[in-house]
């Protein structure tokens, strides 16, 4: 049975890493002792060392140990036999460009389909939806490809932010952006609210968190959803 | 003589199209009755024909024509040809894909290096960079490559933005993006807040408008420049 968590965001304002979603994380990882880490995303360019230092830190508190992707000679082999995998975030294309060319997409994928348990936060939520084309990342690497890992029959949108209207900033809205994005593709978009994330069981996917989520579909105008809300006929 | 002019943004707050900068383009366009241009980044998906018709009644104010690159049949030769050109904003992964899907590259920077007058605003500006690696635009199409004109010896991030104290949002400063950039790239970089542009003649490399500029260099910390300050040592 598939199971994911593909959280908007690590770390809402004002707690530790991981904190508001580690209760879920129990669940999740409940028959995992060791989480396999992937470290690609770099946050600020952070070293994949003491990446992996962080989120074992955070994992240490639910009596579970992770271990670095990049400290294995064979990383294909080790996403093959994990219990378990967190993808955290930092920069979509940096990852994406590390996936590929570690020839790391298809295990992934398979790992994901076979049931392997996979937690997503911000990129590594990112690349489970269809195409990273709704990253808010900077392209500060070229990668080989923007498709994805297609976990969901849509892109994710993580950090959703509502516009701003006291903002005398002329760059483009979150919105604005996203619909840009439906001139080209015909794909849902999930925007995710930090602390909201979606629980998959299965082909069962689920809006959790206190926030709603909003929800752009090709030619149609964004609506929001309560936490709760099915999204299963959403693709 | 090289002659360009690139914007952070077409407009400034609480005024209409390019009004900030018009008296700058009629000097910019002193010699060219017809200015090419091109629509390609589309902002919020509109059409060529109706971002054509904003970029000429902005320019009929200074007794100018702007006509769109789509209606040549040859865009290649109508960049060739072109008294003046002035390419706008909205989406660089687009405007960028279109550029090498019609193989407006080169031509493109041919016009530029033997004095044909341009104006880049916002995405127009981020392409006269070494690369796109540094535009805040989300990635809606892949487009063949990042790489740009390279009219300047770094690159621009347009509508640059200071860190948000106040702010509760987890997602990245543009500050902590560009020096994500400069872990994989070593190019300068220039923070064009908007009302600012940098004015190019032939290989003087000026700040212009009235803000300061914030300047990212491979291994330094950031540091601010006056409108004035000449950029020709950056590389």
């Amino acid at each position: 049975m598939r199971q994911l968590i593909i959280a908007s965001t690590s770390t809402v304002h004002g707690s530790g890493y991981l904190d508001y979603i580690l209760e879920e994380l129990s669940n999740l990882f409940k028959n995992t002792n060791t989480i396999l880490f992937v470290p690609y995303a770099r946050p600020s360019g952070i070293s994949h060392d003491d990446y992996t230092k962080i989120a074992n830190n955070a994992f240490s508190k639910i009596g579970k140990t992770a271990v670095g992707l990049h400290t294995f000679e064979n990383p294909k082999e080790a996403i093959e036999n994990a219990e378990g995998i967190f993808t955290g975030g930092g920069n979509t294309f940096v990852l994406v460009d590390q996936l590929y060319k570690n020839d790391l997409i298809v295990p992934l994928k398979a790992a994901i389909n076979t049931g392997t348990p996979y937690l997503g936060t911000s990129a590594g939520s990112n690349i489970c939806g269809l195409t990273i084309k709704t990253t808010n990342d900077m392209p500060i690497v070229y990668p080989p490809s923007f498709n994805a890992l297609g976990a969901v029959p849509f892109n994710i949108n993580p950090h959703y932010l509502d516009p701003d209207k006291n903002s005398k900033h002329m760059g483009e809205t979150r919105e604005t952006r996203i619909k840009e994005f439906h001139h080209y593709n015909t794909q849902p978009v999930i925007g995710l609210r930090e602390g909201s994330w979606l629980s998959v069981q299965n082909d069962d996917i689920t809006i959790r968190g206190a926030l709603t989520a909003r929800i752009f579909e090709h030619n149609k105008p964004p609506y929001e959803v309560n936490p709760g809300t099915n999204l299963n006929h959403l693709n």
